[in-house]
């Protein structure tokens, strides 16, 4: 079926060129126009696709969310336990992981003033708690937490520490390196007292 | 000086203008014709006091850390080791706070691209780390602080976790009530072992 190949590949196409104007310009650079002189093509091949900028950028933040997942999967397939993977797996520390985050905080913006994307977003951070409890129930099974630890408590500061971490070495690269990320991740499992 | 009066006045309502936009409908929707329909200006007012959006997003970024850092000074003034008051004033806990944080995560999705906006960011990033260090020696001096703590890491874990903690609660308000968040804090203080 080429039709469809060529459909999901122009498709792809813009996002790839959408993701890359919100990286390097920013989410107010992302217009019809800009995205299709990126492509190449008319901006009726991008109206064609997305039938508006908002349709755009849920698609590149969906496209961004599957890299996210996929990561995360292949540290949970090896070890449904291994927090410590878990979280640099969600930490900006190299390009990739650097230009989902880019897409994220853009999307966020958006997403205070749009019900779909809030709703989406929503929907995206309970995932990521509800796996950060499966991860510390499973430590605990293990006999690796301490024994008066509150799992839901601490699933949500993890979660809001990963975001955190992530924002700040965003914006902040030369103090938040990749080492000093993962300082900080170390710093907070010995503090939660995780062996 | 009543020239001068108006000329600061008429600005400030411009910059009160932008921020309730972009609280309430995005980044993207900031425009020059926007902002004037809100102040009920001609577009000309409003180019006339700001060059461009990007000068106007600044002034609205401005004026929340204006506001930010009133709160924070408020607390040190009262007890210059009170990093539990210090943090809650970082949090969206009320309107005030959330309009900020608002405006904070807007600025960010530009700060990546405008090289000024990114200087301005990281300034401030690393005076709110300051303090915290600060406050933790202060902690420390009164022998509150565990022996063997790292205070730089644990400043820059706490600094993390804040914007963090905002970050979830700006898009998921009905699961980081104020309340909640004041939980999560507790925790990480008590898991950091400060009395």
């Amino acid at each position: 079926m080429p039709r469809f190949a060529d459909h999901d590949q122009r498709r792809a196409e813009v996002i790839a060129a959408a993701t890359t104007v919100v990286r390097d310009e920013g989410r107010s650079a992302l217009t019809v126009r800009r995205v299709a002189k990126s492509v190449g093509c008319s901006t009726k091949v991008v109206t064609h696709y997305f039938a508006n900028m908002s349709d755009l950028l849920h698609a590149t933040w969906l496209a961004s969310l599957r890299r996210g997942s996929k990561r995360f999967l292949q540290v949970l397939k090896a070890d449904p336990g291994d927090l410590r993977g878990f979280m640099a797996a969600g930490l900006p520390l190299d390009d990739e992981r650097r230009l989902d985050w880019s897409i994220w905080i853009a999307f966020w913006t958006e997403a205070h003033t749009a019900e779909q994307f809030g709703e989406d977003l929503r929907a995206r951070a309970e995932d990521t708690y509800d796996r950060i409890v499966e991860i510390l129930t499973k430590i605990d099974e293990r006999g690796n937490l301490p024994k008066d630890l509150d799992i839901p408590v601490t699933a949500r500061r993890l979660n809001a520490l990963l975001t955190g971490i992530s924002c700040q070495a965003m914006f902040n690269p030369q103090v938040w390196t990749a080492e000093k990320q993962l300082v900080a991740l170390e710093s907070e499992l010995a503090a939660i007292g995780i062996r």
